[in-house]
C-alpha cells in the first residue's frame, strides 16, 4: 500500500454518480420532479410511465434486480442492461416502498445522464470534474493506472459466513433482492471488484477505484472553490441532500434514509455528519462525504474489508473527531 | 376426514376473491388505477372520492370496520353492508396508512365485482372457474355438499387465550380493529365459520370451504392450461402480484406486505415462494398460492386450528420441500 | 397549589391550537386539501409549493427546525419566525416522511390562522371560545392571572440525564431535531416555560397555561352544548381526528400517529380513548382530550414533571377509569 494506491470502493462509487447527477441539476439540465420518460421515453413500459426522476434516484422505482438475472458481463454492458430495465415491470408499485438498488441504480442513473448530456457518467466525471481539478479517482480505470491498483482483501470465508448467518439480510437466490443474479450473490460481488474487467468497466454503482484523498477531494470540489469555482450551489445541494425516503426497507426491514442517491446523514445508521451532510459508503468499508454545516469533506478507503459490511466504524470515529476539530 | 372433505378456510377465501378480481383485469374490465367511483359512484362519500381501485384492494382505504359495528347476519347481507361502507368516512386518510381489512375487504371487492360484471364474486367464481374446470371449492356452499363438510376444531380456550395474551395484536372492542364488531371478536369469528349460515353465505373474505386439492387446483388454473387455457396472462399476474403496500400495519405495528388482495410472498412473514408468487393464507392454518417462477401451485387445509394463527408452519415446510423438488 | 392554579402545559397547548384550526374548518374557512399557498402565498418557497394544509398540520412538511437556529426570543416573535420558515427548504421531501414539529407547528398553524381570520390563534381562542364559555386556560397569560400561576417543578437533573441517556431520542445539537436550536435543547425548554416571557407570549405549540378543569372544559365545548351550542360537528371532528400519518418518525424511529395536529388516540403510545378520540399531551405530564364514542372529555395537569416525559401515566390510568365509568 502506498499513499496513492487505488482501491475498489464498492458503493462509494454511487457518491460520485450522485455528484454527476447533481451537476446536471446545477446546470439546469435535469429537473428532479420531471417524469423519467421526459428524458428516457422507453423507460415508461409496464407501469413505469408515472415514475419521477426523484423516485428513480432514491431507490423507489422497484427495479432492484433484472428479470431473468444478470451476469457480471451483463452488468458491464451498460446499454443492454438499461434496455432490459426499461422494459421491466417494477417489483413494487413505484413510490409505495423502497429498497436499495445496490447495482441497478448505477445503470439507471447512467442512462439518464447519457440521455441528457450525451456522455456517460464515467466520461462526465473525468472530463468535467476529475481531470480539470486533479481528483484521483477512476470510474473506469485505464491501464495507465494499473500499477497503483491494489486488491481489497476479503476476510476469511468462515468470518463472512458467520456474519451473514447472524445478519437480518435476506439473501435468497430465487427472490427479490438488491443483489439478485450476480453469480455467487453478495460473496461473488466481493470477489468480482478486484477483477480487471470490473476495474475497466467502472460500473457506476460499485466499480470505482479511489484512495481516501481522491474521495475527500471529490466532495471538496462540491462545496469549496478548489482549482476552480465550487461545483454545486447551496440550492442544488439542498435539493439533492434532502431526505427523499425514510422507513423500513422492503426485503430487509432495516431502517434506511436516502436523498438523491446519497445516503441520508444524521441517521443512526449513517451518523457521518450534520443533517446537511451528503455522501455514500461502500460495502468494503470506504466512505466519502461533504458536510456544508461543518465546512469539511471526508474520504476513507481500506484494504481489508471490515465486518460487518458497510462503512468501517473507524472511519465514522475519524469523521467524528474531524467534526470536533472544526467546531471547537 | 376424507380426501375430499371440505373445511372452512378463513382468509384463504380472499385468494379466490383476488383471482376473480384478476380475471376482470385480464378481461380488460377493471383498471387498477381507476377511481373506485368510476365503477361504484356511491363509494365517493365522506372523503373517499379520490380512492383508487388499487388502494381499495390493498387495504389502504381505511374501512377496516363499520361504524356502529356489525353482526354476522349483517356480514352475510352483502348489500346493506356495502352501502354502509360506501357512506362512511375512512378511519385514516386513504393511502397514508394501511391495515388488514380482515372481513370488509370481501364486501368491498364483491361490490366492485357486481358493479362491473353484474354477478357476485361467488357466482363468477363458480360459473367461470370452478364449474368448467372441476375445482372443488365453494364460496357459498350448497346443501348438496353438506355431507362432505367438516368443522374446524378450535384449540382449547386456555391455549387460545394464552396466545392472545402474549400477542402484540390489539383486540380492544371500542377501537379501530380489523375485526371490530363481530360478537365475540376474533374468538367469535373462529366459532362462526362452522355455522351453516356462514357456509351458505360464503362471505368473500372468510367464508369459503375447500380442501387442499381444491385450493391447489384453483391456483393451478391461473398459471397452467388445465381443462382449458390458463386464466391469467403473465402481464395480469405481474399486475396483481406486485407489492402495493409494505411497512408497519396500523393498529398492530406488524410488518406486512400486500399485492392486489394477495399477500406478498418472499417476505419474512409469508415465505411461501419466490418474489413472483401470489397467494393467501387463513387464520385456521390453510394456504393456497401459485408461484410462476417455480412453476407450481399449492393448497393446504387443516382440521385442528394450529397456534399461533395464520398459516400452519407445516404447510410452509411442505411448500419449501415442493420448491426444492422442482428446482433440483 | 389551589384548585384553580394555572400551570404550563407544554404541548397540550397544541390541542388548543388544533381546536382553533378545527373551528375554521367548521366555519368553512379552511379546506384541509387546499395548498398552504392558497392562504399563505409566501410559504411556497424552496420546494414547498405543493404542500397541502393537511400535510402542514400533520408534521409532514419538513420544517421541524429553523435554519441557523432560534432563541426563545425568536420563538415568541411570531412574525419573523413565520417568515423564516416560509423561506426555508424542507428537511425532507414533503409527504415522504414525518417528524414531530415540537415548536414550529405552533408558528405554522398560527400564521395560517392569521391569514384566514385576521386574528392570532391566541385571540381567537380567547374571544371565540374561552371568554364566552368561561374556559380557564390561557394562551398568552395576562398579568391579571399571575397570582394563580405556579411553576412546574423539574425533576433533579441527575434523574433527567439518566432518562435521556437511556432514551432512544436523538438530541444532537448540530442535526435535524424537532427541538433544534433553543439554547439548552430539551432541558432548556423545560426551564423556559416557567418564565414570565413564555407565559405572556403563549407560544401556540408549548406556551399555554391551564388547570385540569380548563383543559377538560375546552374539549367539552367541542362535543357538548355547554354555555352555547357545541363548537364542532361530527363531520368536522371526523375530519380532524382522522389519522393522517402513521409509521416510523424520522429522527427518533419511534412509532407515532397524528391527525390534524391532534395525537392519534387508540395507539399503543397514546392509549387515551377510542379510535374517535382526539387530544394532545404535554412533555410536563398534562393531557386533554375528548372522546365522542365514550361521550366524555378529560383534562389533567401536574406540578412535578413525571419521568419519562410525555403524558403522566397516572393520567392514562384515570382516563381508563373514566371510560369504565361511562360504559358500565
Amino acid at each position: 500500500m502506498q499513499p496513492d494506491s487505488l482501491l475498489p470502493v464498492f458503493s462509494s462509487s454511487k457518491g460520485a454518480t450522485a455528484i454527476v447527477i447533481a451537476l446536471l441539476v446545477e446546470r439546469g439540465l435535469l429537473d428532479l420532479d420531471a417524469l423519467v420518460t421526459h428524458y428516457w421515453p422507453e423507460f415508461g413500459q409496464n407501469g413505469k410511465d408515472k415514475v419521477t426522476v426523484r423516485q428513480l434516484l432514491s431507490h423507489q422505482a422497484g427495479l432492484t434486480g433484472v428479470d431473468g438475472g444478470f451476469s457480471f458481463e451483463d452488468l458491464y454492458e451498460h446499454k443492454a442492461l438499461a434496455e432490459r430495465l426499461a422494459a421491466q415491470r417494477p417489483y413494487w408499485y413505484p413510490g409505495q416502498a423502497y429498497a436499495y438498488h445496490a447495482l441497478t441504480i448505477g445503470t439507471l442513473a447512467n442512462e439518464l445522464i447519457i440521455r441528457i448530456d450525451g456522455r456517460t457518467v464515467q466520461q462526465l466525471l473525468r472530463e468535467d470534474i476529475c481531470a480539470p481539478r486533479n481528483v484521483d479517482l477512476w470510474m473506469g480505470t485505464p491501464e495507465s493506472e494499473d500499477a497503483r491498483c491494489v486488491d481489497v482483501e476479503i476476510p476469511p470465508m468462515e468470518e463472512v459466513m458467520a456474519f451473514l448467518a447472524s445478519s437480518s439480510l435476506v439473501l435468497e437466490t430465487d427472490g427479490l433482492g438488491s443483489l439478485n443474479s450476480p453469480p455467487g450473490g453478495a460473496l461473488g460481488l466481493l470477489s468480482a471488484v478486484n477483477s480487471v474487467e470490473s476495474r475497466r468497466a467502472g460500473q457506476p454503482a460499485a466499480g470505482m477505484l479511489a484512495n481516501g484523498r481522491g474521495l475527500a477531494k471529490l466532495y471538496a470540489t462540491t462545496i469549496f472553490d478548489l482549482e476552480g469555482p465550487r461545483l454545486l450551489s447551496d440550492e442544488t445541494i439542498a435539493q439533492v441532500a434532502q431526505t427523499q425516503v425514510y422507513g423500513l426497507e422492503l426485503g430487509t426491514g432495516l431502517q434506511a434514509k436516502f436523498g438523491i442517491i446519497f445516503q441520508g446523514a444524521f441517521s443512526p445508521r449513517w451518523p457521518f455528519g450534520s443533517y446537511r451532510a451528503f455522501g455514500h459508503d461502500g460495502a468494503g468499508g470506504s466512505i466519502g462525504f461533504a458536510d456544508p454545516h461543518h465546512q469539511l469533506s471526508f474520504g476513507y478507503t481500506v484494504k481489508r474489508i471490515p465486518l460487518p459490511g458497510g462503512v468501517d466504524q473507524r472511519a465514522l470515529e475519524l469523521s467524528k473527531i474531524a467534526r470536533q476539530c472544526v467546531t471547537s
